[in-house]
């Protein structure tokens, strides 16, 4: 069966090879986005269980033959549109983080645009799907790293740019801060909480990242905070 | 058919219905309590998916028809053992914790004993299903409270007895602690982490939770730790 992108691919403009390979690179990957793109708004709307290939071939107007073709397997392409949302949900997370000026409005845009999705559950999802899926580990693995490894150094530029004084490296803040996501997202999603509850939820969690310098060189009485004090944006105040 | 427990329960002493009825209750949480532990073991091993109401029901050398007398569903019976394993290990972590004499033993104990098992994972993939089972949600969420408000207690006694100063109020360090464990543990089992590297992965992301009272009337200038500081274990030492 014909793959049906091929049908609607421009045809290279004269007999070139190198046209030919090019047109068909670009057509390829182009269905193959289209594919990830409705897999994803369906799995995110009805689960593994309650998606079908052919659903993902109709809503991307492709065959389910070339899902096979490009996926090989229901899971594998459950894993690959999870590991691509949760990607892009970073990186829009990290967009809206760059207007804040302070840590406080820093971490609110990163937890406002997280839980304002459903791309952490998809995520969690594929990521205990593949607790029982080693073959499609390496994928989720590299996705994890990512995570990690860009926010990471998107928190780093921001703390040299501000000169904001962190409370623990951004690597270690960076970890806490996705599996806190992840943690969090599971435990609402299972308790029906709103993406409101969720995000407040996590900034309870997960307390202060950073001060700015202005306290730099206040002396203050190590240990003058009181233990009912809850106050959860105190939580870290102090380095 | 008959339950199978019936017929090894002890016959009723006399024709007292308060007897009969003793017997049977009895009988009954016993033979409950017998597929409950042979379903965790089976989920554990094999996932939901890999394991059929027939293999529990031989493991518990009970029939078929038992677990659905019982439970009714499959997943109804998946979800009940993962919330009584995960408070049996939340009860375990907490006994191993009294041990401790310092915030940084405490965690350390309550750490190790939650990643020495598979209940966290056990659990998380009991969240994951109960966000498509809205009907199974109850009992996820008077789990999720109990392991809350458990682990704040047991915390906030520790603090008292030992004279700690907390760094943040003990429910939010509770919702903290389980929050990272699901997290840790639903990326740690997706990368094939080992128990040792999902412990060491929590405690790096956990830091502090609270100080000796030793250190409360120094005096110390804010905001004099490096930023390149990278040692988790210091990340929020100081109050």
């Amino acid at each position: 069966m014909a793959p049906k992108s091929v049908q609607t691919a421009p045809e290279p403009p004269d007999g070139d090879p190198k046209h030919a390979a090019r047109a068909t690179r670009s057509a390829g990957r182009q269905m193959r986005s289209r594919l990830l793109d409705g897999a994803s708004r369906l799995f995110k709307q009805r689960g593994l269980a309650g998606t079908s290939i052919s659903d993902i071939a109709a809503a991307a107007d492709a065959f389910p033959s070339q899902i096979t073709y490009y996926f090989r397997t229901k899971e594998a392409l459950f894993v690959e549109a999870a590991c691509r949302d949760v990607l892009y949900v970073a990186r829009a997370a990290e967009q809206a983080a760059l207007q804040a000026t302070t840590p406080a409005e820093y971490t609110h845009a990163l937890v406002e645009t997280v839980t304002a999705t459903d791309s952490v559950a998809f995520f969690a999802e594929a990521l205990t799907l593949t607790r029982r899926r080693p073959d499609l580990a390496p994928l989720v693995e590299r996705t994890i790293e990512r995570l990690h490894g860009e926010g990471m150094r998107a928190y780093a530029g921001q703390i040299e740019r501000h000169g904001w004084k962190s409370l623990r490296d951004p690597d270690a803040s960076s970890r806490r801060f996705w599996a806190l996501a992840i943690g969090v997202t599971v435990e609402g999603h299972a308790m029906g909480r709103s993406a409101e509850d969720m995000g407040a939820e996590m900034l309870r969690v997960l307390g202060d990242q950073a001060t700015t310098r202005t306290g730099d060189t206040r002396l203050r009485l190590v240990g003058d905070r009181d233990v009912s004090n809850s106050d959860s944006s105190d939580g870290e105040n102090s380095p």
